[in-house]
């Protein structure tokens, strides 16, 4: 039988798999800082840790995944939290895969620590301080249900795309001056597609909140409008 | 009150969701195949086509969620019913960021267009034809829960890394040789990461598949074993 809102264990459940989702989420914002942080100090040892710390994210996967089809089999969960329990399904997914991004980061590092330096990398780090608060607010707005907050997140996607076409656009300059340079501005290359590609996941993310807090489906408005 | 499996009503819900999944799928595979063609045959008004039709796939996304949530809260399915809507509600999601990927291959495709042709791309078309199959094989592991042929997927997924890499190394060594070709040559590299990516969806597809049939977790064994 479906149990109630005043159900005392069932709100312990939602109330874990919040916790837990937050968790997930400080694990993965963890890996990305530390995956840009081997690239710029060069430091293979902390791209060797980001890769093994990511078995943690992925056990989360697992669990909360497990977590979510336990409520739905046992609870039977209707409106806000059918939503918030179907969301975090899906939340979930984005949150292993941006920690795998973290760990593709890290790969690139190990490779990079072993040539010379190419040059300073502020903007990339600037890139990954952006992506990574974009998925802190993006997780914000899912635990707290604020639909305005998450619209901060669409907002800030552009500003992230914008750096990332400038990291490009100098790496492929720097290339073209120097052709010494192309395998490592190559790297840096994709480890700046990482890092927009982390903050399109934060974005997702932030799409399927406006979702589970409105009930509207943001994500493809073109796709109603314009047919 | 939970329906039983004799529902025809429930029954049709079923297998219409697991068809409009199939002809998600079945536009996602025409949208790869599509974007590469532009890209090889430097066709700028086929790869506006695929961005056209990519809003297609993402009506389909929003229907398809709709459907599982519907689902989800009107029959309450148990067992493998409700693996079969949780991995639905999963897999629409990679099948929507694979029509991504072919709008980003149509978005390089429209550039390339305008710039001389590089060098012939069979490589291209071949990762293309594999990262194609791979998703289709994945698609048909799942409306048949044939666990065996998702672990096909999963073995195919070496070969593509493969394929990837040698293009890659190929493109580098262009880029080394002619730095006029820098340009180009980044496009096709990024195309071709797409494609790989493409592939990995359709291992994540694969893994999902093989949860939803066995209810055993594939996606991180080093997860369990290592630690």
């Amino acid at each position: 039988m479906a149990k109630t809102h005043t159900d005392k264990a069932y709100e312990a459940e939602l109330s874990q798999l919040r916790e837990q989702l937050l968790e997930m989420g400080g694990l993965v914002e963890a890996a990305i800082a530390g995956s840009v942080r081997a690239v710029v100090e060069r430091d293979a040892s902390l791209a060797e840790q980001v890769k093994v710390r990511d078995r943690a994210v992925n056990r989360m996967e697992v669990a909360i995944d497990q977590a979510c089809r336990r409520i739905l089999a046992l609870r039977q969960p209707a409106a806000s939290d059918l939503r918030f329990i179907t969301t975090s399904l899906k939340i979930v997914t984005d949150l292993e895969r941006m920690g795998d991004l973290a760990v593709n980061i890290s790969e690139r590092a190990a490779d990079l620590a072993q040539a010379p330096a190419l040059r300073p990398l502020h903007d990339l780090v600037k890139l990954a301080e952006l992506s990574q608060a974009q998925l802190k607010r993006a997780l914000d707005a899912f635990v707290t249900g604020d639909a305005g907050e998450a619209e901060e997140v669409l907002r800030g996607d552009d500003h992230l795309d914008a750096l990332y076409l400038k990291i490009f656009n100098e790496l492929l300059g720097l290339m073209m001056e120097d052709p010494r340079s192309i395998r490592r501005a190559t790297s840096l290359m994709f480890v700046a597609k990482h890092l927009e590609r982390f903050g399109d996941h934060a974005t997702n993310l932030a799409e399927m909140v406006i979702f589970m807090v409105r009930g509207t489906d943001v994500r493809h408005p073109k796709s109603r409008a314009d047919e």
